[in-house]
């Protein structure tokens, strides 16, 4: 039996993540490393996983010098968008070759970009490949997880779920996004002209859940408000004074039939500690019977969305052509056997 | 479209608690009902739901009378047991419709019974329909939750979970093969003459989660004890005096090269709350990243059972042809909207 050949198509901290986790991985083989910036080319990818070793592989600029068609899969770590990814999945699909990307957006894809997702199926089962959006979320705590709990119910009347993190371990760029160290008027006019984004995904969960069960929605309304501190709060890259931002409370909620039926949370912040709060991941289901479900602390975001991608490789290989989204496939799992053997 | 069309084998609590709740989903349609017993023959079979209407299909001690090739899927709650049940599989498999058992051990058949198992998996893929065992436990909170969970793992090196539940709404039976009022000497004679069985489900679960992380078992040990009461306990079946029994504390371990690597719980008892115990599904996983869940007050059996099980039909309905398990599909998810279109 052969080994599942991988590419990384991305080499930053999430590609070369992923890269290090698989290098040692019974039954998958990376046999290419991809990365944009031109400085990177020509090291050794186990280089960039942060290890002491070489496995002959060299990181590469030319992405379609590594993807033939003896790949089996390629992880796709480059962008949170539909747009900017689509291009590099029409060339990997076209030889025929299955996309696993963590590109927020294509969790499920048609609600950003209807006409680019028809596109990616219908090529996707033109090559007989198939094409997956995935990570820990969305992906997999605030819509997988529901609406795997959900099945436990034989009625369900209300959905609520929060993702309760703390932002501290991550980067100036995070920090930007989600409005850290900013003032509460700095905050407010970065939400309007949209350069702080809080949290990619809440529509992609939303829709996925509510497609999986039936749900249908009338509207999905988004609130994205300020973390006001009352302690000072620090880290390697911001700091905030008491009155000062500290995070951004992103809240998005789905109606049915004029109801609130699916309401999640995403406040993400750096030391929510400081203040009392605790990280963790909460999925509350009202029906028959109702479902309370605690993570503490929250899965981690950056080991979780690498774990949950390279978890579905033997997941994908196996899968029907097409565009699919988590609903559709069996769920992933640790791969501590033999990759090539997990779907038998 | 038509309805997905379905018929119960099996009309005690659990066949018609499923009715119960399918009677009224939109896309799913009851053609019949099957009594063991000759006396409940002939009722329509919303009666035996306690619903207070009749929907023109009546209850039959003939089974081949209602499972014909018109019919999708057959709802079977019948017997614990894969030898039990096979020969009405068998039946239903050669009329080319879809079986969903929650007989517990077709959750995972081949560990009790290889032989029928393979037999199973040959016919359904030669009549070109699938079957399926599944139920709250095993079938979803120690095997799939976990295997889902473990999905946001790079790593694993120990998985432990238990669930600890409440038996005090439960009958006769259940108190009886539970041990629950039984001196502990009554209760080692139980256990020694297989009067008192404890939990069916952990081989099968283990063996699930085993099979899709890649572990390689060298072995499963299993023990059974009494839980000895230090208070008064007492439900409409049974009563628990200090110093006797109030149920089985039944435990699974799992070892790969020599190592125990699952240890799964579920100690049965009526009243837990009287001696402080809090009932509730706990899965922590040792591993990278660790993750601890926990659901509170644990999933209740019964409407779990039935749910996890009618809420498997759409996905069923469009599953490849064969034997399955919970661990290849995609997970259930409440059907709240049109059964015949959530898994388009």
């Amino acid at each position: 039996m052969e080994n599942i050949k991988v590419v990384l198509w991305g080499m930053g901290s999430m590609g070369s993540g992923m890269g290090k986790y698989l290098v040692d991985k019974k039954g998958i083989e990376i046999v290419g490393g991809i990365a944009h910036r031109e400085s990177k080319a020509g090291k050794d990818v186990a280089e960039f996983f942060g290890l002491d070793k070489e496995i002959g592989v060299k990181v590469t600029n030319d992405p379609m010098s590594v993807i033939t068609e003896d790949v089996d899969v390629v992880l796709q770590a480059t962008s949170s968008f539909v747009e900017d990814v689509y291009p590099q999945i029409e060339k990997i699909v076209k030889k025929k070759v299955n996309v696993i990307s963590i590109a927020e957006e294509m969790a499920y894809p048609s609600v950003q970009a209807e006409e680019l997702s028809k596109k990616i199926d219908e090529l996707a089962k033109e090559y007989g490949v198939s094409v997956l959006g995935t990570g820990i979320n969305p992906g997999f705590v605030l819509d997988l997880m529901i609406i795997a709990l959900s099945g436990a119910c034989a009625k369900v009347d209300k959905i609520e779920a929060a993702r309760i993190n703390d932002l501290s371990p991550f980067g100036p760029t995070v920090m930007r996004t989600q409005g850290v160290g900013t003032t509460v008027e700095e905050f407010e006019k970065g939400i309007k002209d949209e350069t702080i984004v809080g949290h990619i995904g809440f529509l992609e969960s939303i829709n996925m859940i509510a497609d999986r069960l039936g749900i249908e929605l009338d509207k999905i309304e988004q609130t994205r408000e300020p973390i006001v501190s009352e302690t000072h709060r620090e880290t390697e890259h911001v700091k905030v004074e008491p009155g000062m931002v500290a995070g951004c409370r992103h809240i998005a909620k789905g109606y049915s039939d004029g109801k609130e039926v699916i309401l999640l949370e995403h406040p993400q912040q750096i030391h929510p500690g400081k203040e009392g709060t605790e990280t963790g991941d909460y999925i509350n289901i009202k029906g028959t019977p109702d479902i309370n479900m605690s993570i503490q602390p929250e899965i981690p975001g950056g080991i979780g969305t690498m774990a949950v991608a390279i978890n579905m490789i033997p997941v994908i290989v196996d899968a029907q052509p097409g565009l699919v989204t988590m609903k559709d496939l069996p769920v992933p799992a640790a791969m501590i056997g033999d990759a090539r053997k997990l779907m038998e």
